[in-house]
């Protein structure tokens, strides 16, 4: 009954989860991303207030020990290829911690991740298309704190293409949608809650272009982590409560104290 | 492209699923339920329009086959103690069956079943307390489907109690919410969708009480099969699909055909 | 207390709001809408299990008297160049209708008629431009009854651009999203409720293109009315209700009937 | 298209609102706030980063002129006997800043003002009773900034009774909810956006009880004035935009300029 703890973390710990796979199996991603995309974003997203740090796939459960997740306030996560390759039991782990009031940026293919399916309760099925052609994002709800700063619309030369329809959860708050030169449209930037915890999807960041250099792009990580920061931080309140508030009338003769019938 | 297949059934196909496990083991509750709630629900759900049929845990794949599902309209789940005795397989195969557009009703203690917690995403934690205690039903959205027919509060005389906080999605549309005599209250009866499937979840329904002979109650869940068949049932759309509906501009000397950058 | 009065109209009484301005004004659009947008629509629309009429704004009360809303089901608004001379009497007339249960769906540049603004909250602004331009519609969700027999895309080979953001509010549930040839996206079919009125709004239907012979924009506006049409036809509830359904504490010494403190 | 310009207010600026008739006309509701409920807000919602004024109804323009408003980050609203004497005039003045970005904090029997309603589209209906009653409030989203240092429950030993059906917009994102001594639950608390403002709803805080002491609800205020902070100021974008983004197709001998059908 008592306030649950609140946060006020100065810096703000951040955990940049990337799969690592791409940067070292294709020669053309790895020139756009020597040290992968965690190193890049790492490199680029550090700033006052911000204490960064690295995880990947290959690493002892996933680099996401029990013990870096207490310590870690908002998770960024891009996978793709090795979305099957994650553990169940590191999921469940990273799942509980939204629930207790994590936060959680997944990026571009991390629709399909196992954490984002868990925590929309969807497949996050969508259309694609690779094909580098022109994406247009253009800012929906411009007094978002995740829009702080951003311009009207912005381009990305190349990109990736995520057609609607995307099957996602419908308290998806969007902040971004996209134009694809193609044709299509999609949802590419929308938050939602899951227990105390802040989710943000952001779809631009294909590892086959630059995308990660592009300032804006950059601009809406940095404010989606701070949006993402944690409120509380507390598992979510659950209790066998068998005395009552307000006083609770006899029923005796019908109901007895388990509350099964007796004549 | 084409327009999904339209669904309209006549009769609508509705299972009744029931974990069975405290009408066997508890000898008040089975003087409640002697055919089990499954089969309680069954006799006094039926009528025009509907072809009901029941289905337990102890059953082969839970009596819930892909063949059982395809045939499915709208399943109705009440679950309690064996949460965890229901195989991870089924869960899935109910979970892509909802995504097609299968209904589903959660009652009661089916708040933390495996199944409404992949759809929804949270643990569905709350509090309870089982104390025979008078339970108030408010209609909160009167014009909803769901609400047809029901006055705007009406008793249970003796419930168990749910309380808030109670870890749901944000796009829960509630249409009825609880008070309790001792205190608490709830979002009893709310609505959400995944993929091309609607689920309502219904708090009233604990085991030990005749709540399933209460008019009301049973109206509800008649209005709701109504309300969660399907509209269209297929899977949702996903779609590699290299060739564009609108020209891309050629962007040689940058990108490649893979999209890589090239010299 | 009791249950709202149900409906179940059939056939369902639609009424057709037009300004009937630019038809009259601009002989291109005359030739496409010889005998308005509402003679248009009441013909296209017209089929079993409706029961069409039109009101124009120079008929008195603009055609939609107390007794023409009491008898309509669902009314289609569609409005530009005179919104400013709906009288506030009327625009209060069908907002109170609509929080009766009468559906309403908004057409085209209605965004900013005085009767959506009024339902919305909003000022429903957004931009536009006027340059024969492709729109692409894109259905994403292919559940919504709304969008019953409608394919994934189609497309409309002009139409006016209307852009993003759009000021609408925040429990827009969208079923279209629209692409632009010029680079805008635009949320072009969404729903929401106030009261016990559903109402939807829906982009295309600028008046110098023959947007409604569209079979696909036709279909719509079928599936809308259908989808609008009241559950429960009754002023939403509003009772002093001095007695108490539960049984208050006495707390005289320290406040008395009125509820001031006492000495 | 350039970025919004950003709001960094130390202090924030906060505005006041009472329409102070009940404390002049009923000398038990004086003895309580003899400063007028305003004056006793302004005591003692006091504090560092916050810059507080008031006004009222009997000001000139109701102490709401263009520049007030111009200089107010966040406005707080009581009214209730004294709704139809607000101008319409500066409730549009408020309607048009909100939607620019200012918060609004609209208190108990603000539900019926005609700000309320203006941007909530509803008419705020709901049901009654002033009869010393218990009130024991549900913190729902512990999450929320709003709940910030709240307890998961508490309790107002005397207040007025709102019961549901409450007619609100479906955007009401529910922080609190309440129950009440005679049967009634009430969802008191939600906050819902319209344009570039955020605006909270909170029930309790009838004239004639002691509302306005309880450390809690002071709590829930405070922190619904920093949430309800601008991100940013400034109307929103509308604009005529003849030039495309991207290359629109010539369509000529089908449409001219305008868009006309031309043979």
């Amino acid at each position: 009954m008592n306030p649950s703890p609140l946060i006020d973390h100065a810096p703000l710990r951040v955990t940049i989860w990337n799969e690592f796979v791409h940067e070292k199996q294709n020669p053309e991603v790895q020139k756009l991303y020597p040290r992968g995309i965690h190193g890049a974003l790492a490199e680029r997203l550090a700033g006052p207030g911000l204490a960064l740090r690295t995880a990947t796939l290959e690493e002892p459960e996933h680099g996401l020990s029990a013990e870096v997740l207490r310590q870690t306030d908002v998770l960024l996560w891009w996978g793709h290829a090795a979305h099957e390759q994650v553990s169940d039991e590191v999921v469940r782990r990273v799942q509980e911690r939204v629930w207790e009031g994590m936060g959680l940026l997944a990026l571009h293919s991390a629709h399909r991740s196992k954490i984002f399916r868990a925590l929309s309760g969807t497949s996050g099925k969508l259309h694609w298309r690779e094909a580098a052609e022109r994406e247009r994002l253009w800012t929906i709800d411009p007094a978002h704190p995740i829009a702080r700063g951003l311009p009207e619309t912005f381009v990305l030369p190349v990109e990736e293409m995520y057609g609607e329809p995307f099957m996602i959860a419908g308290d998806a708050h969007v902040v971004f949608l996209s134009w694809f030169e193609g044709g299509e449209v999609f949802r590419s930037g929308f938050t939602f809650q899951r227990g105390h915890g802040r989710v943000f999807y952001f779809r631009p960041g294909h590892e086959a272009y630059p995308t990660y250099e592009n300032p804006h792009v950059l601009q809406v990580l940095r404010n989606a982590i701070h949006w993402a920061a944690p409120i509380l931080s507390a598992p979510y309140p659950k209790t066998h409560r068998p005395e009552s508030l307000e006083p609770i009338e006899e029923k005796a003769g019908t109901y007895g104290k388990a509350g099964i019938v007796t004549p």
